[in-house]
């Protein structure tokens, strides 16, 4: 049974709900330990609710968005609970991993590795959308995982994006993200992360790792809604390039009531800006996931 | 003039208004630099408006308050400002300040020291209810002095609560506190603290820096709210005592109406619980300071 791995580390109380950190040995990141936390809002003691999944940004780890995203007032009157997954493998051992805040340890970007060196470890899509379900589901944690969708921040906001337009099975009902990473084989942190993670780099992510590529190719309805602040450095720096999904969106023929981009003034890349828009977000989601 | 020694390190919009963050050379504090946060709500680019000042605990900053506290969609809102300011002195070099987390860089108890060893430096008590309102009227903030609160979190809250039970001027219309140490002239903190910075210690401490003994001789109203859980750790270790303060409440006259304590089932000593109660906290005070 897989939950007898699961070690609950701490629980602590708010908005009537309780925000659990657990830790287990993840098969799937190579036999090492991983952490995650889990908000179960007070519904959650009675009937099973549906799941957001929250994916942080370049350096964090599970706790950034549990402890600054203000997303819990929204989730406890929704009835949601939020998974935050850690951003990478933590101790892997490879070589370098921990040289650079943007490629290696806190900087997954939640793809499944096919470079050698990495490939034993960097599995955080696997991680994500497989390990963790299968492992909270053995547990018998109160969750209804037909009902989930995905969000998340900059890097984050690449990896809901992604793992929302790429799955098979249409694992989420819905995508948000905020600041995310657009068009990452575009950008200097998603080349960088692509030449390193994968055999075959930029072209090899091209056709499952970049959300403005599989945008583009995507016809069936989807549901989508991106912030992102006029005063983010990186977005003044090219590297989140949320003009190129929202036109490959409405070239694709997805309008405004499918894929909603939402540019704002002044706001910067910072869990300031997170938090202003929290209560949007989750409620936008609980929309498709309380059906 | 005070305001040419202003200067802003750092800004970041939220829920439509600005939270800057300033530095200083604080002569309260010894010819130090200091820093603090200051959120402006988006009604301040028009009028002046009022002023809520946050006291953080032990072992924080002026960031904790701001980052995790989930105050800022109430304030903005209500259209009133936070202050943040730090918790001590920082860097003034006295043998064995940094040696333990509950007593020195960290741990300034919101006082004036008279212990000669400290009485340089450690004035925190002057350099929140003179020095930070004195710098930005200089400053030309736009805050109306005249309306000002106070609350905090643990060593925090007994900040807000005694600076606003001893002010002579009536500085403060009303005092919230989340946790805080209500008595702490009977609690191992308070006792560290008191027998530390003051040389008359407790004794001297018992006159104006224990919350419980100014509500004990505080005839006339006052506007006074309390949070606490009873899975605080810090609570179930008898540093807060929290009875004590309402006992000694009740005992002088003041009722429900004037001094209320609420008691919360499970919740902790973390921002968490913090977070839960925030918005309730800064609508109390908007309401004695809107007026």
């Amino acid at each position: 049974m897989a939950d007898t791995n699961l070690q609950k580390l701490s629980s602590n109380k708010t908005f009537n709900g309780e925000l659990i950190k657990y830790k287990f040995k993840s098969a799937a990141l190579g036999g090492l330990d991983a952490q995650f936390n889990l908000y179960l809002p007070p519904q959650s003691t009675v009937v099973k609710v549906p799941l957001l999944v929250y994916l942080s940004g370049l350096t964090c780890t599970e706790d950034n968005g549990a402890q600054k995203g203000g997303f819990f007032e929204a989730a406890s009157k929704q009835g949601v609970a939020i998974l935050f997954p850690d951003t990478s493998p933590r101790g892997a051992g490879i070589p370098g991993e921990d040289d650079d805040w943007d490629f290696g340890t806190g900087a997954g970007f939640y793809l499944n590795a096919t470079n050698p060196k990495y490939s034993k470890h960097y599995n955080m899509l696997t991680h994500v959308t497989i390990e963790l379900p299968q492992i909270m589901e053995a547990a018998g944690l109160p969750i209804d995982f037909k009902r989930q969708s995905i969000f998340g921040h900059s890097m984050g906001g690449h990896g809901a994006l992604t793992l929302y337009l790429a799955s098979a099975t249409q694992q989420y009902k819905s995508a948000s993200a905020f600041s995310p990473i657009s068009n990452p084989m575009k950008c200097p942190w998603g080349e960088k992360a692509f030449k390193g993670y994968l055999q075959g780099g930029i072209e090899e992510a091209k056709l499952r790792y970049d959300a403005t590529e599989l945008i583009a190719r995507r016809k069936d309805p989807v549901h989508i809604l991106i912030d992102y602040g006029t005063g983010d450095n990186f977005y003044i720096q090219g590297q989140l390039l949320p003009e190129n999904f929202l036109n490959a969106a409405r070239g694709a023929g997805h309008d405004e009531s499918h894929v909603r981009v939402r540019r704002h003034e002044g706001y910067d890349h910072s869990y300031y800006f997170i938090s202003t828009f929290a209560s949007d977000h989750v409620l936008y989601h609980a929309g498709f996931l309380k059906i």
